[in-house]
């Protein structure tokens, strides 16, 4: 393995531990010598990479955002539906994404930039939905800076519940309640009538993702062993 | 003042004096000295009361609830709507609620039940939605306790990404957004056409709700030293 290769791998392992560890801690609480003993490197490895927890914090929550891309379909609005249901199936076990996101909803410390990633997110579902309302798929009334926020913030509280109530494991179930009450004030009809809303599809999308990816199997079994060694 | 009426107001102190502390530190890191100097209270004072800082932060959820309902309206879905204003009116400024609000979105330490205070308001919400429904201001196919629930979760986030964007300055012009959007599939149009919506709401029957209560601007005065103290 060349040592490029192996630099970006070390920083990933570094990564999937720390946001196991604001998972499991959140920020105020994570040390740096637990997401050392977690990703089983060094100290001068972690810090070569990382100065500080806070920006382990932030290049966490940075994944976050990167990582709700999903495969163009016909309807838009259906990337828009998707790229929710993804997130949501994998915040039932994805360490990072699980980090990312306790980090995005707590307070905790006055200096870790929480807006950022909301509003990156919150960007990402605004681009969604202007090219779906390009498309003439969204009603005239819908104005999408707002809807956008919307979503997001009625998001971040369906996974704090979620989280609460059944560590995420019927999130994908409050989300596709959310949109069904949502849509019908979104979509036009007949674009409406045409979604696939089932609380399955980020399960189903979420495997096409990683099959489609060179190194999925290995980021999926990363993940699965952080969680693991979690719990 | 007679004992029993003092015991009264020195509770009240001392929960509001602990809410704010949780407002501005979490669970985590929040302590019972704080608690102690902002409320101006003596250690066997709050001892009388409350036997550990969990007491205080599930007294404080608990007022959470409480202190969310509203005067009846003719339309049973408006209450819905005005008791979610009146909430979202008082996260701005009312430290009893700021408190509990972080008390019940953040995970935490593992020991506070946090769902006890997410399942007491859907049920109150669940409550009016059934009486609503009872009277054919609802859609057939709303399942109440789906739209209860969602209700809850995407109120919880709307919260934290107002407070983390504009410390709640604009909570109850997300609420609106988020009402404009569900409400067409709750309510028949009837009903619909009828309901009040604006984001103004809540500041309005906030002042009227106070106005009726004979300690109305005792309670406030209260509120307001403690915001100020916080700041």
């Amino acid at each position: 393995m060349a040592q490029q290769d192996r630099a970006i791998r070390t920083r990933r392992t570094i990564l999937e531990a720390a946001a196991s560890v604001f998972d499991d801690h959140g920020y105020d609480r994570a040390t740096i010598a637990e997401v050392l003993e977690r990703a089983g490197v060094t100290k001068g490895a972690l810090y070569f990479h990382f100065a500080s927890k806070e920006e382990l914090a932030l290049a966490v929550l940075e994944e976050h955002v990167v990582d709700i891309a999903v495969a163009p379909q016909k309807i838009k609005l259906q990337e828009f539906v998707d790229s929710g249901q993804v997130l949501a199936y994998r915040l039932r076990r994805d360490p990072m994404q699980r980090g990312a996101a306790r980090l995005a909803v707590e307070q905790g410390s006055n200096r870790l930039d929480r807006k950022r990633s909301m509003l990156a997110w919150t960007q990402f579902v605004e681009m969604l939905l202007n090219e779906a309302k390009g498309r003439g798929e969204v009603l005239d009334s819908v104005v999408v800076r707002e809807t956008a926020e919307m979503f997001v913030g009625a998001f971040a509280g369906l996974q704090t519940m979620s989280h609460a109530l059944t560590n995420q494991a019927d999130l994908c179930h409050r989300l596709a309640i959310f949109f069904e009450h949502t849509l019908p004030s979104i979509a036009v009809p007949a674009v409406l009538a045409r979604l696939k809303l089932d609380p399955e599809r980020g399960e189903k999308l979420d495997a096409e993702l990683l099959g489609g990816r060179a190194d999925g199997d290995a980021f999926l079994e990363a993940g699965n062993s952080l969680a693991d060694a979690a719990s």
